[in-house]
């Protein structure tokens, strides 16, 4: 059901030194699925997160949160259970898994960040995660990718190699997530590494813009997860990004990653049968411009008209008038569908046919373009539709 | 579909003296149906409304609000199209409208209020309505509800008469809607009479007071329309209410048939298997409480479990984790549904089965009942679930 989303091609991920992946079958919801995984790092390494703002953040968060402020030396990652309104015994759990996974490598238990995902408010269990760590096998990013799917119908990866002045630094990561997507900091899971050596300052600035640039500009549902977290690794393995000119070459392309994944995420939404860049333009601020954008692409109306490519797009301009722009004109609003002109100062173009803009909504990739005509400002989300199996899925998540 | 919600008894819906209803099929969008309402005021009846505050405010919305600080004389309803996203044309249309109505009655076109409900930005074949008012047949209340139907699967009426000091008044309303409801002034359309005679000030304050009571307490999906409108209508053709005793029963009277109407409308939400009801408590606000409401309320995720029955209720903590309430400490947060405790500060609590939940949400009418146990407010909002006919009403509208 992806939207033009091929499975990534594991020879295009490309190892990143300084990172060692382990995967494993814990069986900590269904059996017989890979649901474990660990990311040893290199002695050296740095990492900088993003999380969700979500007050009932999950236990995992908390933890992870706290120890980024240590030289972190593994990162575990369970599916099938989120911990996340679990309390105290959460925190208890979590911190058990920790535990035993820095007891293999030598390691503190606050050097290591847990990250979970799946189901809410249940008790995560410790002891099968636990149990499996024993068994990990030695995994590739694709293995990796596969390991932390729960809705996921397709692995997310994705990587590239850009040359800094000191030579050629690899930039891979995943990240996974088809619903509860609406991602406040970061998305439900994304991991990124390169072998590039930064300063620490540099990459928690960095890791910020990145999230900002990409997972912060996707929705499937507008529900923020409880567990959204998205980590940036820097190994250090490999050539130093130390002029300003390489730290911005290494943003741009790492933020090319990232982008790539959050993308992936939408293409893989639940249900997703349309990938929809919504675009909104020349307004006041960015700030409202992205308000009218997630207006429109959380508009379950909206949604459902891109589902059946009907044209229904007054649709649109309802969300927008209820996006909350305080002083919005909308006599002086247009509507765009790819190139097609729909509505023109706020009311429906004279010469539109409907016709133009059905053929444009059958198309499996299209772009809702709104051009608010009130300043210089500009900001873009990307949304799929709103089917049947979005609802399926959801209704029968847990059975 | 509709859960619990017989059609109105014809015989229960008791005439207000001072209204004459009017019904036809003008075959503004599909042919054969009650299309059009026309209700008549006696001289001297008062009206007060609440309207929309979508910026793509209807045409008709821009001119009722005008029109009601004139002596109103009729009310224009037409169903099939919204008249929305159509700039001067769709006003010069609506304004078409109301000429051809005052000029069967006797008075000006300022005088007359238009509510259009349908499809958003589409020319309205004012020519069709116009053609159709000398065809008009007297109608009923039930007649009336029928004539503003659009995807509603069941007309809404309610009436109850009232003892006032100076003998009994009669109070009966009629409203539609069933998509495109998150009412942020008052429901889709909704339209209440009462043959009391009260100052236009009182009614005025009371049209607000009751709104917010009533249809501002209700949520399909979250879309607020561009056509919502409530007006209450006083014809003074029926006893005083002037004494404050006398003003505040006939609110209560009023307020307790908006209330019926609101519900009514998410009883036979589009897709409704379920009638919820969630009441946040204890927060500091109404408004914060209110919040937290809607987050559950909006939730795709929580409304798809609603549909499945399924307790999967860490999705009602996600939602009020991400509500936007600073400072809300998750801990002190317990959750229930109907009697059962389902999370208790802020996590499972412990002797929670999960059957208990299951034989709940099994039922088509719960509660679910947030305690924020950080204040003494308290908010409660109406909603239903999310389900394959949802998706299939709103992918299908205009095939």
């Amino acid at each position: 059901m992806a939207v033009n989303l091929p499975p990534p091609d594991r020879a295009s991920l490309h190892a990143v030194p300084g990172v060692e992946l382990g995967v494993a079958i814990a069986g900590i919801r269904k059996p017989g699925r890979k649901d474990l995984l660990v990311m040893r790092l290199a002695p050296g390494a740095r990492a900088a997160g993003v999380f969700t703002r979500n007050r009932f953040c999950a236990a995992p968060v908390v933890l992870a949160k706290k120890h980024l402020k240590n030289p972190v030396r593994a990162l575990v990652v369970n599916t099938g259970n989120a911990n996340a309104g679990t309390g105290k015994d959460g925190l208890r759990r979590a911190l058990e898994v920790c535990k035993a996974v820095s007891g293999r490598i030598r390691a503190r238990p606050d050097q290591v960040l847990p990250f979970s995902t799946g189901v809410i408010m249940e008790p995560l269990a410790a002891d099968r995660i636990v149990a499996a760590l024993p068994g990990l096998r030695d995994g590739d990013w694709l293995d990796a990718a596969e390991a932390i799917m729960t809705t996921d119908t397709v692995p997310k990866a994705a990587s590239r190699k850009i040359g800094l002045s000191g030579g050629e630094a690899t930039i891979t990561g995943i990240a996974k997530g088809a619903g509860m997507i609406r991602p406040d900091m970061a998305t439900l899971l994304g991991f990124l590494a390169t072998d590039a050596k930064l300063p620490q300052a540099a990459l928690k600035r960095m890791v910020k813009r990145v999230a900002d640039r990409s997972f912060n500009c996707v929705t499937v549902d507008g529900d923020t997860s409880t567990n959204d977290s998205f980590v940036l690794v820097a190994t250090g393995a490999g050539p130093s990004a130390a002029s300003s000119k390489d730290l911005s070459r290494l943003e741009e392309a790492i933020t090319a990653v990232a982008r790539q994944l959050a993308q992936a995420i939408i293409r893989d939404g639940e249900g997703a049968t349309k990938f929809v860049t919504v675009a909104v333009e020349r307004g006041r601020s960015e700030a409202e411009c992205r308000r009218v954008a997630y207006a429109i692409a959380h508009s379950p109306l909206v949604k459902t008209a891109f589902f059946a490519s009907d044209p229904n797009l007054g649709r649109i301009l309802a969300a927008i008038g209820y996006a909350g722009i305080a002083g919005l004109d909308v006599s002086r609003v247009d509507l765009f569908l790819d190139k097609v002109l729909v509505a023109r100062q706020g009311a429906r173009n004279p010469s539109y046919a409907e016709q133009e803009a059905n053929e444009v909504m059958k198309k499996p990739e299209f772009t809702v373009r709104v051009v608010l005509n009130r300043g210089k400002a500009a900001a873009t989300v990307w949304t799929c539709d709103l089917s049947y199996d979005y609802v399926k899925i959801n209704a029968e998540y847990r059975t």
